[in-house]
């Protein structure tokens, strides 16, 4: 936590993250922004000949779908909902006094239609099933979006609001596995040529509850995740930078994606964490861009 | 309504912008993207040379300092409060069974620190006091992030959640009305090389309820606000772009921001309607970018 909470500090210190009071809430300096284009560059550069498609969503989800994936059983603890509120103009005004005498004004806003996007990927499923089966090759999607998750921390490489880039491939077992296969291979590459010490581990997801233990060992059995492991913070307990993730044909069933032949479609995905590869490099190499190696720098300036 | 019902069918059939079944909640295509980029770049060209200080704030902000700015004051009915699950694993399983018949879940859900931001700047103010008072040259920052103003619509031109992009200027009150007019200025001239008709006129913003109605006058009398209106889905209705706004010292004052010599600072913000300028572009020049005039082309990609 020490060592959390002093990089942290530093960040502060150096304008690369702005402090907005909210742990986990932070705004990005324009140098810090330059890292990451610079580093979805290079991500474009080893992913971009495999032809996938790019959609980009905005950090808000349709509600009705985000009920349908499954969240709030999984991962209830870090959804964000949206709320608005409704009311009249009386209603206003006792809103105002609420909030003139410091009591809960939140509690009569009302749900809209809209949560927080947990994750890159939840509102590409629902939009490619519209469209019918899968072509012969399959399907392959490059997203990128803000996310949510309500989990406020001292830790830099754990914000409430972040941003990933991910990559979906949907077709048979064999073709969505060969897919993570290959980020993976990737993933190591691309962090070596920035230089960082990576390790790629059997990984799960943070399912929620007592109920949430056996999906975890279920996940950790049948290496459904992987996570690219870089040290930032802790050598002990390294950060989740990429994972890698194989859903078998539950998307394909729940969302009713098919392939061309009709059968149901498996899927994968990779994401990136872009702050917190972002993160490991400042950490790694410091906090002074021009400072970095040579070749770490013209990886990711040319 | 007819015009922009039928202007979305065509962007959501061209595959511009993709449908999330929520009004207002749109993914973009990997070519919608290409264009604010690229017109993202001519901002840039025109004000690359003032010298101002990026900062890019995530689409979540402070909630205490949202109170504190007055919004719910204002606009109570755009606002997006973020609510989470606070609750224990028994909390948990009503959860769910609310949810399997079909029953309200979101009503439990508690207020997190964290609002949408309902503007790029929003979150600027408080950032730039806490470091005392400013230079003798005043403050220039470069904004963009994400907004979210909950009203549902079927006007491509007005979506729930959309980019920003911002300049703030801070100082005198011939520094920062200095600042707004050559914006203007630039707004015109850079609208003319993408080949688009703009008008200029005063503006006021959308204040709830009648009490509202005096802010409105106000600010009209003032000149406070302008925009610059293009038409997209109607002639007699063209749709505000940019906006131009001079907030006297009421930011000055509530943030605490000050000049070098102690003085209450003025502020003023320009802002791009991203989406807007993208939307107005498809309209004007089809929604084949190949089809573009050559001089817009040349404009945005060089």
């Amino acid at each position: 936590m020490d060592m959390q909470t002093s990089f942290l500090d530093r960040l502060f210190e150096s304008g690369l993250l702005i402090d907005t009071g909210v742990d986990g809430l932070y705004g990005r300096s324009g140098q810090f922004e330059d890292v990451i284009t610079a580093f979805e560059r290079l991500i474009d550069t080893f992913g971009g000949s495999d032809g996938a498609e790019a959609m980009r969503f905005p950090p808000g989800m349709n509600r009705a779908l985000f009920e349908k994936s499954g969240y709030m059983k999984s991962f209830p603890q870090l959804a964000g909902t949206v709320h608005s509120f409704c009311g009249s103009e009386l209603d206003h005004m006792s809103l105002l006094e609420c909030m003139e005498v410091g009591e809960d004004w939140t509690k009569d806003q009302q749900a809209t239609d809209i949560v927080l996007t947990p994750a890159a990927c939840y509102p590409l499923y629902p939009t490619v099933a519209k469209r019918g089966n899968l072509p012969k090759t399959g399907g392959l999607f490059d997203l990128q979006s803000y996310c949510f998750r309500h989990e406020p921390s001292k830790d830099p490489a754990r914000q409430q609001l972040f941003r990933m880039r991910e990559y979906v491939c949907m077709g048979t077992e064999q073709h969505v596995t060969d897919f993570r296969q290959r980020w993976m291979d990737r993933g190591v590459e691309m962090m070596k040529q920035l230089g960082l010490d990576v390790t790629i581990d059997v990984a799960n997801d943070p399912f929620f509850g007592r109920a949430g233990k056996m999906m975890v060992n279920n996940q950790r059995d049948q290496n459904l995740k992987f996570e690219l492991l870089i040290p930032i913070t802790s050598v002990a307990k390294p950060t989740a930078c990429m994972s890698f993730n194989y859903h078998q044909d539950s998307f394909g069933l729940k969302w009713g994606l098919n392939l061309e032949d009709g059968r149901v479609a498996h899927t994968a995905c990779v994401g990136f964490g872009l702050e917190r590869i972002a993160l490991a490099l400042f950490h790694h190499h410091g906090l002074d861009v021009k400072e970095w190696p040579a070749s770490v720098r013209k990886t990711l300036w040319g």
